[in-house]
């Protein structure tokens, strides 16, 4: 069977690049796959009999990436499978009246329309997985849509295609999930007990507690003082609470911290106003501006406990979430319509790097998807602050000319070893080899465009290739 | 006569890329002009016996891409035939002075200082159109300005060079002009009744009843009032005169609306609110925020009534107008002074993309001044909301770069079926036929680019390529 | 020895552009250095015996390039060599009590940490100056740091290597030093007295007495009493002295003046108000308002100053300097830590540019750390106000990508001889020759991919070459 993906696929045409770039790519091709962040159900790997389901649960149902594509085209959520939250209300939509497809019926839905992700990341992801992972190197089309859906349904059933096994087919050294602050971390927990060996460590993410609008911030932080056996009462108290759920993560492997934020604001509030403004959010009587103001605190005091107990933290500002208000009532979160906006750092980061910048037990790991901070925010910052690191490109941005942006405005100023590799920050399992591939693919394809135009010798092509690989995420994750 | 237009010029030196972009191209080089956005005077067809006028009429007089460059570097509007306004007051400013010049010596100024534009969108179309419309294969320069002033006088006075004759020649299939909601279509009327079977159309631009603070706007509202036959004393009424303008540019032909906004800035009022706003401006008392805010509402009117009427919307926001007051005060509008401002979407659509994004009826086409909403805010909605679509690179931006920054910038995420395809913007017909084909070329280099590494096979880009050409902008306009 | 410096560096590899590239750039890679702006010490110069000190007083200690890499690595600046302030204060930090390192030791850190630079515009500099001024053709490393201080201290004792000889060597045309508008400006005075034919002048910077929050702004102004001999005791006073000040740079040859801003907001004070916020700036009791206030209304000021006195303007807003308040305190300025901000031009100078803009005796050049408004707002501005032009990529941008961006994003709009070709802004008197090769060959490659797209000709490239080599820089800034 033709392969479909070519061996020098995103590589440039230019001869003189290409052939560097497929030495490069070839030293770190076979390398395992080192994940730092991402999204992956750890459920999928404590059962060792856990399976992907049909094709469209693996492929369409659970991606956003792809579902939202195919509504923008007009084919409405619920022909793609998606169920309409119980109490959603009547929104009085002309969209709200489409029954559920059955999976076969929406994976023809996106073999038809397969058209939609031609130069897309996604389009990218899927054929690699196909046809990697799956043997499959055809194009998805309403001809051969059944054939496909049949021939994925028969791998999907074999044992061979369990997660556990293809985990371990990956060549994954470590993935690392993202885990509310109030988890219990059962999953992770029976994946060690289990005895099997897959590498697959949690990572703390509060947002649901440490931002006071989130979606059920109240029942969150009575969930807080379950887990943490700790009465959170006030702010000292929830304090404590976080402190203790911190160090219970540690124990059980976790090296880093998320945060999502609408803005990187940054600002410590007095005791006197974290107390008042926490009392406030108790008893539902929130002020306009505590949300931001308390959120903005509370990064600067998850600063301070990362140089406490040494664990990185990672920040991911800049997404309205939710955009659309009748899907996310109808639907839910994570349907495709979280939308970037304009996101400043010079001036919103000050406070936490004039307190903590210049201390070597911190690890703050930026991420933007605000791509014209690259070169005039985040790198000179990165380039100067010992604490600071830049992610890789995020979302929308992972992607070949997402990459290839980032390498150009960003390392010049920030130098290679400011930044952090790559983390693939996604839920859909079956696609981070792919993710990486396109990674190591466009890493090379950037070292070789320096040889040629004899920026850099092949000597310190070789070192930065392997940084990019893994030697960064490893060391600026503590791995 | 050695043509100056190479036939693989735009494309890649890269000879794996060039030859897949020629092959592309090739494909829809002779394809017909779709044309569904543009400024051409509707009046050039309408009277059978119209011309162009002289070379300075035809290439500078009316074109602020080129007076603009010459004025930069010194050379006076006068000098380059533009006619201060009567009243225009004594603005005491030492360019004042100036004789306007006659044709002859414009052409001149022009041929002299013909390297001002290398490297330039207009160098390239001006370049294209002496060679391809008028067989002068030959840089204008102070040598031979004398020449070409002839050679071109010459043709223009030829019945070939009639502009009903260059529409045929230029194989135009269809052409949007831009009317105001006042206008009364009597040149589209007559091209119709003429027996010519040239496409000409007219497209509903109503800024200059919708926007408050128009020029002249109490003498619109009276015009609206005399061609709707509906007086329009308040809100209601105002309404209705707009509908009614609307069915009357429908029943012309007319497929779209158009749009000018500072912002994109959208927020319903209340009924009150908008008769309140709107009584207040009747009355020549209109508040500070009166203007944006009514202005704002009424985008959301005018998609409520895209929806109901089935005309595409279109949105050309951010440029901040006529910011040289001297050169507005001496010698109008469109001097080439008008200059983008940084633009915002993801929150200023919100309310309009809520009430009528997720419905199919509604086109809506967004084109921006502002590049780096391309990646951040526009790729992401129209890759999410079914009734957003992405208009073509705009005004500064309609070059070779600004394309290749598009296609770079917005494909991965809002995929290519999300946009329109391109239009020509232009009041200058004969550089029609030279933007289709800059942007035809560069959509097929950018096609051969991704074919060249292997992210699209050629099934693929001859299908984009098609649909770059006409196939999107035709579907997205109704035509 | 084998040269590290490939002659076809930073050239596509594509042999179509390299070609012409290369022949493009044999026109001018031996034309002499023209350096309209800069950061150059000028007591080099004035003291015929004057020396570089040490490799690392050469290199790293007063680059701040170099040192904030290696900081942001985890080197502290002590390290380097570089001393804190007398009553820094006790920041209680652990970075605080570090030995300062000797000479031979510092340049250890940075021979052992150089793969920091790999692919840093600081990286090719370095190569650069190693190769090009000492013929030193290795790469920095921990094996090879001792020998290579010792043969660059060898080469630094030399009188071959006196500051005179190297401005002689490089073939530096004219060199403008930036000067506070209280210098005395005896070292050009030595320098022109000395009989010397090195060809220095002075640039008039006003910052610390335009900008009522500069530091020392008290000791400033009374320093501009006592070296302009006129009693600065009101507004009338202090604008007298600074036309004085512009008067006598002038008579030593400046041709230029040069201000900073946070931002490069424009608006005129009424004299009233202008003389209330000096009356206030003078007691010490200024409002929050009044220093940026006042330098938006000096920036018109000195725009009228330079249509009276033909003095150029030139404008660099946008950094946030001493970003990091630790470092600030400790260290002092110009320690890396000073950050780009989001910088605006439409709306801020449309007061400047209205009264001033269409004036064609000024000339106003403005830079940017916000590569954002290359193609919004600059290139727009410049291509319409005769005033106004754009200096070349500045700072962080002043790098080969930083330049590719620069050429794709300005020149399409505003053409190239609405810029001012190249200046090296830069306090590393060895680095000069390598930052100008830099842009010789950037200039010629991005010619060259032109040419070979056929956008231009060869006539034209060649044109241009020459001037963005000399000619742009010498003609606006009158030289």
């Amino acid at each position: 069977m033709k392969t479909i993906l070519n061996p020098d696929r995103y590589f440039s045409s230019d001869a003189a690049i290409r052939d560097i770039a497929r030495e490069l790519y070839e030293n770190v091709a076979a390398l395992p796959l080192v994940c730092p962040h991402g999204h992956v159900d750890p459920r999928l790997f404590s059962d060792p009999n856990a399976t992907f389901g049909s094709p469209a649960d693996l492929f369409i149902i659970p991606d956003h990436y792809v579902t939202r594509m195919l509504y923008s085209q007009g084919i409405e959520l619920q022909r793609l499978g998606i169920r309409e939250l119980e109490n959603s209300g009547n929104t009085n939509h002309p969209i709200s009246n489409y029954p559920v497809s059955n999976h076969r019926t929406i994976w023809h839905f996106f073999c038809e329309n397969f058209h939609l992700f031609r130069g897309t990341p996604s389009g990218i992801w899927l054929t690699h997985e196909l046809s990697e992972v799956f043997g499959l190197d055809e194009k998805p089309s309403a001809a051969n849509a059944d054939r496909l859906f049949d021939l994925v349904t028969e791998k999907l059933a074999s044992p061979d295609f369990s997660p556990r096994k293809l985990f371990e087919r990956f060549n994954i050294e470590v993935l690392c999930t993202t885990d509310a602050a109030t988890d219990t971390l059962d999953y992770h927990q029976a994946i060690r007990q289990s005895g099997w060996k897959g590498r697959i460590l949690p990572t703390f993410r509060p947002d649901g507690v440490v931002n006071l609008d989130a979606p059920n911030w109240h029942a969150n932080v009575n969930k807080l003082s379950e887990v943490s056996k700790i009465d959170v009462l006030d702010y000292a108290s929830f304090i404590r609470a976080l402190e203790q759920r911190r160090a219970y993560f540690k124990s059980k492997g976790a090296t880093a911290t998320d945060h999502a934020a609408l803005t990187p604001a940054t600002a410590e509030l007095t005791p006197v106003e974290a107390e008042a403004i926490f009392q406030r959010a108790l008893k539902g009587q929130s002020e306009p501006d505590d949300a931001p103001r308390f959120t903005a605190h509370m990064l600067m005091e998850m600063a301070r406990m990362s140089i406490e107990d040494g664990l990185v933290m990672q920040l991911h500002p800049g997404s309205l979430r939710n955009h659309n208000e009748i899907i996310f009532r109808k639907f839910g979160l994570d349907k495709g319509a979280d939308i970037p906006i304009q996101t400043e750092y010079t001036r919103n980061l000050l406070p936490l790097l004039n307190k903590y910048g210049n201390d070597p037990r911190l690890t703050l790991i930026l991420f933007t998807l605000d791509e014209t901070t690259y070169s005039r925010e985040l790198a000179p910052l990165a380039g100067h602050y010992p604490a600071l690191k830049l992610g890789p490109p995020w979302w929308f941005f992972d992607s070949l000319n997402g990459m290839a942006r980032y390498f150009d405005q960003v390392m010049e100023t920030a130098g290679v070893y400011n930044t952090t590799g790559f983390n693939d920050d996604t839920r859909a399992f079956c696609s981070i080899p792919a993710r990486h591939d396109v990674w190591r693919r466009a890493s090379a394809n950037w070292l070789a465009g320096l040889v040629v135009r004899h920026i850099i010798d092949m000597e310190d092509a070789r070192g930065m290739i392997q940084e990019l690989a893994v030697g960064l995420a490893k060391r600026a994750y503590k791995l």
